[in-house]
């Protein structure tokens, strides 16, 4: 017997899930702990009883829905939270298919092995903290962490818990015990442009890669833009313009990664005052951690001497560092095989932005399938898939799980 | 007979002025029409008074003070408020050195063929509106432009005087009798670095540069930084860059003029989002009308060209446009005469900043002496200036203003 996911169920709960946070002016917002947020989980659980699935809330917010005896399950989610102004897809579509993939078993009853599990983990975009609710799940955190922790607003992350029903000191305890998950997989959009343009359906996680976050600044001399010549000016956001296009360029050249200069705040910043400060915020990712370390050495390399010969002032400050994670190569391998068995063409790839399977990575084997995004975007309300690539990867999702939990069925 | 200044009185009311508005993280903050303002022009009309002239305040706030009969006077001055976190020097070495001559001459008792006039012009710094006492005085203002003039923090033009007992209507008929200047004289300190490196005691100006102030605006895509591969990017903050070291470099090898990008807004301003949009902050000056024509042609030119380059969007606002000032070239060569007769090292030179000179240019005959700022500095607390250098350019002022008022004594 081969089970099939209903791609119309699937669709329809898609649907469903967007309507929370949905704002007029366009894309969805569902802040981890906000009312839409709390809302949307509401409606997941739900959904989950009326499958037929065993349904909790843990202390860290994170819904789980449970299928199976008691033991190590076999686990596969991801999360609810958006960014503001985000789209339908990032996280939603992991849980989603999730739930479809347990309804369809618990209504077919293959012969399971393993219990089988499916959870939408809180605030894996950090409205609060960067993967919280998964780090929550693993025993990642600390407390000094969660209580600096505040959202944009500046409300404090206690004050949000609160508002759910929720607090810090449970949230620490909210660890699943150690062994309870025997695998984790998660089916995400690739949220990157290289699966469309290579017309693959289906793209399969190696590495989640490493992320490094620097404040870099230049220290110049504010002067008046009138009298102060060309010649003698410590012009600090021109220094800042070219370490950017220098570090473009090199990395552009030297590895496979990416940089980026996302902000540039200019001191003072009138029109006629030289710049004498000028701050970046710079972020820097590769899939191989020597070549991350690589890029380091030079981006410093390319800040001190653009410095000197603009006699400004050069300071550099690490804000975080997070080492590539790599996947586990039998859920990759058990991935390849069930696409193959489906006929889907895949192709193997690193992704570029982080996820919850990173933190489950060193606590389990975890694996994470990738569907296209349409011209790449994410993260904004024109992020989009189309469904006959979200169907396929429910389907492949599915009988990984099949695989993963045991089940006869997967042998058929 | 020569007249000279008193070169310790002077100093001693250079140093009462710069009680007024010192702040205690450094500099002079005398915001025009705010308390430290109004108190140091009390301050200023009681010395006035005190020298046994005639003082008055206009409808703009301008302070006067008066020495001869009824006529067309030959007027001294420049300002005395300053920027935030300014220095002691700007604007103050003009108005106190022009008390000083008018003080030696009411004293002296030379005979003169013309009166004589101090002023202390309202907000040339522009906290609400640049040279607001000079182009109230020459009935260059326009209703619309004052009822919009507001402060840094947004306090309506029409409160501040409110509070000073002034008020916009009066204000617009601040105007002085046509003909009633005969001629101008600004003493004002550099501002800038050639004098000092020169080692000359004297700058006479040729010329106010003109002003041209862009806001331009680069159109890219906003993207995630970390699953969006650098080719196929569309990175406003790389094109800004790219832009602001071209013109620089431009600038630099083609004219004697000063282009400055001052601030870069990036949106969305994120480590994790590839910058969607950048607005500079743009300026630029020169002396000559066609040269900064010029400039503008080249500098929009080569945003055209990065933007299509990088496949981004160019936009280019023109802000404002100030048109060189011209001097007279009968002030500058009686101040040559007068440096010459007292042995003065001069160097005729442009004035990269603005001044009220360059306002009361187009109605009367106007000149400017400059003394030299030790390291260029102004518009800071280290603002600063020798004494030596400072009592020369008062003694080269009071000659050039006994020359013009047709003292007898120039002759001697």
């Amino acid at each position: 017997m081969r089970l099939a996911i209903d791609p119309f169920r699937l669709r329809k709960n898609m649907e469903e899930l967007a309507e929370f946070g949905w704002e007029s002016t366009g894309g969805i917002w569902r802040e981890s702990f906000g009312a839409a947020d709390q809302a949307a989980k509401q409606w997941l659980i739900a959904k989950i009883e009326a499958a037929r699935l065993h349904a909790r809330q843990d202390a860290a917010g994170n819904v789980w829905g449970r299928l199976g005896p008691a033991g190590p399950a076999v686990l596969v989610g991801s999360h609810i939270d958006t960014v503001p102004a985000g789209g339908m897809f990032d996280g939603a579509l992991g849980v989603v298919a999730a739930l479809e993939c347990l309804q369809t078993i618990r209504e077919q009853k293959p012969a399971l092995g393993h219990p089988l599990e499916m959870v939408a983990f809180s605030d894996e975009e950090g409205a609060f903290l960067s993967f919280l609710g998964s780090r929550a799940a693993v025993g990642a955190l600390r407390r000094e962490e969660l209580a600096e922790a505040q959202n944009m607003q500046g409300v404090p992350l206690a004050q949000a818990l609160a508002a759910c029903g929720l607090n810090v000191a449970e949230l620490l305890r909210a660890r699943s015990t150690p062994h309870a998950i025997r695998a984790y997989l998660e089916l995400h959009i690739e949220q990157g442009p290289r699966l469309e343009a290579a017309q693959i359906p289906i793209g399969i996680v190696r590495t989640i890669v490493g992320i490094a976050a620097y404040r870099i600044t230049f220290q110049g001399e504010a002067n008046h833009a009138g009298t102060t010549p060309l010649a003698v000016r410590k012009d600090a956001l021109l220094g800042a313009a070219e370490f950017a296009l220098q570090v473009d360029a090199w990395v552009r050249s030297h590895t496979l990664g990416v940089v980026t200069v996302g902000n540039m705040d200019v001191l003072p910043g009138a029109f006629n005052i030289v710049p004498g400060e000028v701050r970046l915020a710079l972020e820097f990712r590769e899939a191989s951690s020597a070549q991350l370390a690589s890029m380091e050495q030079a981006i410093l390399q390319i800040g001190a001497e653009v410095a000197h010969q603009r006699n400004l002032g050069f300071r550099a400050q690490k804000l975080s560092w997070d080492e590539p994670v790599a996947l586990s190569p039998a859920i990759i391998a058990v991935i390849r095989q069930e696409a193959d068995a489906l006929g889907l063409k895949f192709q193997l790839m690193d992704s570029g932005a982080g996820h919850d399977a990173q933190i489950l990575a060193p606590q389990t084997e975890a694996g994470m399938i990738f569907i296209p995004s349409l011209q790449g975007k994410s993260h904004c309300p024109q992020e989009n898939s189309r469904w006959e690539h979200i169907e396929q990867g429910a389907q492949l999702l599915l009988n990984c799980l099949l695989r993963l939990a045991g089940s006869e069925s997967a042998k058929a």
